[in-house]
């Protein structure tokens, strides 16, 4: 009889367990975002910073990265960005930016040409698919 | 010996429970799906509701919340939405349109302006994420 | 006390199988993802097989199923096509390409004006839906 009681228990315990770990991965203090960008457009360049200000103001603690590749890595670029103040600010409150560098190669872009803010990953598109593999939502920037 | 016996037992019914909560998030008969509309072009509106149609056919009793923010909110603007009886339609149906406070409150639009069919959220990106954390699968509606 | 070290070990198990499961879902060497295309825009083509060229070159085990519907199915039309070589050879590679059939009844187009690499789904806004519920990850092509 006794037995009966611990495995009741410890079937009880394994799911609290359990649903604890699940909670974690979708906790709501804890968000996780990959942003991917790659228009060149400034207007959805604008349109983005702006909602990143919105998503920090709305979930301070969220945790965003956001992947500049293809044409995307314009914003990243010191010469074109036209959201440079705005990116040093969100870099500020966390925000990390990543350049693609088989975007650099292919549009023959040197790092020097990049902001300082800014981190680099090989694969825009990888580094896309890595970040929801790990539970983070996915938001495409664009229009 | 009896405790082996139970043990197993329990190991067993536990990997089942857990099974079964696994196979809940992703149940083919319970299909959610949550929207994000960023454009205020009318032929992404209205490919987005036969597509919705689409769906809903071949998916009858999908969840599914389009969250319209940006340009998006356009699509619940009495004055300029070009798929209203469209819009009434699906709701009826059971889709759920909701419209992002802080666009309103940017693109100075009153909610006297919006469709009575619609819902609100404070904050759109940070709904299509907390909607994603919920185990709802994303689609970026545009061309 | 015999008791209490199998349930201890019951419990420790447990947690361990738990884990493993989660980290089935997450391996590194097994990248799933579901590419949604609905462009007709045939830059967006291009960047877009340039881009798979680029995450097979990262992750050549990827398991990549590209679904093509609305204006997006002119990339699987066999007179529309500028990609048509990138296509089969990414294909060669084991890129899935499907067609979405609402898209060909509401478009009047015969699947003899497809590529034969092609595949299809009924509805496509449903596959992009069924791939992320079984784990996949979500990309939208586009600008």
């Amino acid at each position: 009889m006794k037995n009966y009681v611990l495995l009741t228990l410890a079937l009880f315990i394994g799911s609290f367990l359990h649903a604890q770990t699940s909670s974690d991965v979708v906790s709501k203090n804890e968000h996780k975002v990959v942003i991917q960008l790659t228009s060149a457009d400034t207007n959805v360049h604008k349109v983005m910073v702006k909602q990143l200000g919105n998503l920090l103001a709305a979930a301070p603690n969220a945790k965003i990265e956001v992947v500049c590749h293809s044409g995307g890595l314009d914003i990243l670029r010191t010469k074109l960005t036209v959201v440079y103040p705005k990116l040093k600010e969100l870099n500020g409150k966390g925000v990390r930016f990543v350049a693609c560098e088989n975007t650099l190669k292919e549009r023959k872009i040197s790092k020097e040409e990049i902001i300082p803010e800014s981190g680099y990953v090989k694969a825009g598109i990888l580094e896309v698919i890595l970040k929801q593999e790990e539970g983070w939502s996915y938001i495409r920037a664009g229009q």
